[in-house]
């Protein structure tokens, strides 16, 4: 009775991009518009990035990182400073020429990450060793120029925050780098309950300018790999570049060390693209803006109230719940209720009154649960938590069981050709090899792991491993 | 001794508009960069934006809006649907040509405001008197490429928030640009302890393609005016030129009705030049993202620690609070926390531990007052309400004062070129005696006093008047 009701959905196995897109649009999160590429994000869809991000500025502010604002318009020849980091970008940004009827005398582009606007400004404002470590993040919306485009996933218009940071010692500054990313590490795990692998980003993948970049790797239901987040150690070049220098205690000139370090809503991709199923979308309770839905049954006064009671008890205990009182069947009502993805659905009727009863029912499981009336609260609380652990627990399952190691090149081609997910190998470290294994198999490293021990030689051209290293399809 | 150690801030009554620049610089509000007309919010700024983002973020939810975000372009073609809206702003957008290394088949221009983006949407969504009304709201960034920039007043780029709603009368249209009128009045006066006078702007000031536009109008120490939000109503001819309809009740079609209503960074201008003074920023303590500075005296553990106790006791109450406790001269930390305008400072030394005091000083006089230090919190807190009550009323008392009525146009230009302020004048409604009073007197009309009853001829043709309308300078 449900099933018809839930507005078509393709299945996930049969077409999963198709899902995706279903998902994202049936569940309101975003729509199209006449602005190709970018996408509009809808009430939904905004109210779970608001919780993202209140969440990670708490984070943030509690390590001592202030926002700030940088203008949206990069000067060409400002973005030429630093030679690594426009080359990597120049390709694939929007050029602004005209102001009103006049043409600028030097175009700008709208920032494509803001790296030269913070090295500018910190040139200004760093001094002494007093002034440091300085610890900006900023939320702002950031452009690139893609061809191809997706909601959420890779957006010719990207919501995002940025960090960049100054440090007095490249110590302070890688100490820093891993900091972030062990904060979006947390922050996916026990919020998004995503199990994601964390690592280092090889030569051919890093962040154009940087020294170093680690990625966090989420592996979506269909063995894809999405790089979902990213922190960068970039040592004193860009400094050098813009001429930044600080007194040290010594009274000498010194050149300071950066960072940067970004999530965006792609995020959200993430999750939908890990834990939502047929139905829709399903929300990690930790993350979802409405965690209770209730759903009184039949035209009753007396059921009205109860779930409004219900409903009263919950907010007031900072459970985020509201009422669908709409005047539409349940079977509606509760189809639109897995297709958004609430975590808990609360359906009660008069039976249920008179049972001293109402059913809970599980997202995530679609389990039904009948609990004394009396016990509503304490009941949804603890299903809360279930809920979210459940989740990471089965996306944890699934993700390891799309693991596969090979130990040579014939293994490798066999399972990318065969198994979708991540294949774990050992590596000789030079960019040929990696350049291969793209070309012949479609996989794209996705990171260095430095804790596990290199057992063979390298997967592709069969000389000494120095690393093992994850590869897998990219989206 | 403390004057000596203030960061040079020019005299503001001696040149009001380097004495702005010098505040926002000084109380490192803002900084500059290489992108000409934009400014940099530094973290100071920035906290200043975000208390009052969330204040008024909570009064958008609690009447029931959704924040959603739409993309920053806009097609030409899109922007040219509605006449009125394209001739008002095409000549101050910045286009955008190039993506990457291609021209663009259609340029786009950053959103200067976006009606059309919200109407394109609405066109989508909206099918039935069930679906209405919409309200909706966006935090983000506007650019209008203006000439002469100032901070926060005019810049190329703009923070605000911009809410659009669709109605399914004109009269739900109407009661929604009053209620968010009055929101923003409430806000401005109860946090930002701004005395802004309410209005309809002329025909002549509207907004392109608004059928009313109304103001909130603020007056700065020096007289002149700013415009500081306003709230559109824009009947329904948005809706036709974007084709959005309604089947009613009677299963008839109807075309919706609109409102946009927005304010910006300009919030934090109006109060740095309503409240602060030549020793530099006086905050409000509900809109001062740190309310207390606690300064201790000497090198004491004992004086330290009691520091850290109030601290204690008043961020646990909700009282934002810091210590300043740098290795700076207590005439140095003192200066400081003028320039920043925290609206109280904490002085503690030896001495005052012996005799159980405090010193508590008020930043918008500058009064010293002695207070038992087991009463501290209790003190501060009173004393937090009193300051935002009286600079509230000192605003008032101030902006009265400068109000002056002409009865004739001898009058006026006497005023006009006298007395800086306001001038409230009798006048017809045409827009000929509006354009000789801004030639002759370089004065533009602020808004229309409706609840005035006219007591006399116009000010300028002598003819019938209509209304009672205010006349000033502006920014």
């Amino acid at each position: 009775m449900n099933d018809k009701q839930v507005k078509e959905i393709t299945s996930r196995d049969e077409d999963f991009g198709k899902w995706y897109t279903d998902v994202c649009l049936k569940a309101d999160l975003v729509d199209y518009s006449s602005v190709k590429g970018s996408m509009i994000i809808r009430p939904y869809g905004y109210a779970i990035w608001e919780q993202m991000q209140s969440i990670l500025d708490k984070k943030f502010k509690e390590t001592n990182h202030e926002n700030i604002q940088m203008p949206m318009f990069i000067p060409e020849s400002l973005l030429n400073v630093e030679k690594d980091h426009v080359q990597g970008f120049a390709p694939e940004v929007a050029w602004v020429t005209h102001g009103g009827n006049e043409e600028l005398d030097e175009r700008m582009c709208v920032r494509p990450t803001s790296e030269v606007l913070f090295c500018e400004h910190y040139s200004k404002i760093i001094k002494s060793y007093r002034d440091l470590p300085k610890l900006y993040n900023q939320w702002c919306t950031i452009v690139r120029w893609e061809k191809e485009t997706r909601p959420f996933l890779r957006s010719r218009e990207i919501l995002w925050q940025e960090g960049h940071t100054m440090h007095a010692t490249s110590e302070e500054a890688k100490e820093e780098t891993l900091r972030m990313l062990h904060i979006y590490e947390d922050f996916q795990r026990n919020y998004l309950a995503l199990p994601v692998i964390v690592g280092k980003k090889t030569e051919k993948e890093k962040f154009a300018g940087a020294l170093e970049t680690y990625t966090l790797e989420a592996m979506m239901y269909n063995g894809v790999a999405l790089q979902n987040g990213t922190s960068h150690y970039f040592g004193n070049h860009f400094a050098k570049a813009f001429n930044i220098q600080f007194l040290n205690k010594e009274n000498k000139l010194e050149t300071p060390y950066q960072t940067s370090w970004g999530v965006t809503t792609r995020m959200i991709g993430a999750v939908i693209m890990t834990h939502g199923d047929d139905r829709g979308l399903v929300l990690p309770p930790n993350i979802a803006p409405t965690k209770v839905i209730i759903i009184p049954i039949g035209n009753d006064d007396e059921v009205l109230n109860k779930a409004k009671e219900i409903n009263l008890e919950l907010t007031n205990n900072s459970i985020t719940s509201k009422i669908d009182n709409r005047d539409k069947t349940p079977g509606f009502r509760f189809a639109e209720a897995e297709v958004k993805g609430y975590p808990i659905r609360v359906e009660i009727g008069r039976r249920d009154l008179e049972n001293n009863t109402v059913t809970l029912v599980r997202r995530d499981t679609l389990e039904k649960i009948t609990t004394d009336i009396n016990n509503v609260y304490d009941k949804i609380k603890e299903l809360l938590n279930t809920i979210q652990t459940d989740m990471y627990h089965r996306a944890l399952k699934r993700r390891d069981s799309m693991i596969y190691k090979a130990s040579n090149y014939e293994e490798m081609t066999d399972i990318a050709n065969n198994k979708p997910g991540f294949i774990m190998v050992n590596w000789c470290g030079k960019r040929e090899c990696e350049d291969k294994i793209k070309d012949d198999l479609g996989l794209k490293s996705r990171c260095l792991i430095d804790s596990l021990e290199v057992d063979g030689p390298c997967v592709c051209c069969g000389e000494k491993a120095v690393t093992k290293i994850y590869f897998g399809k990219q989206y």
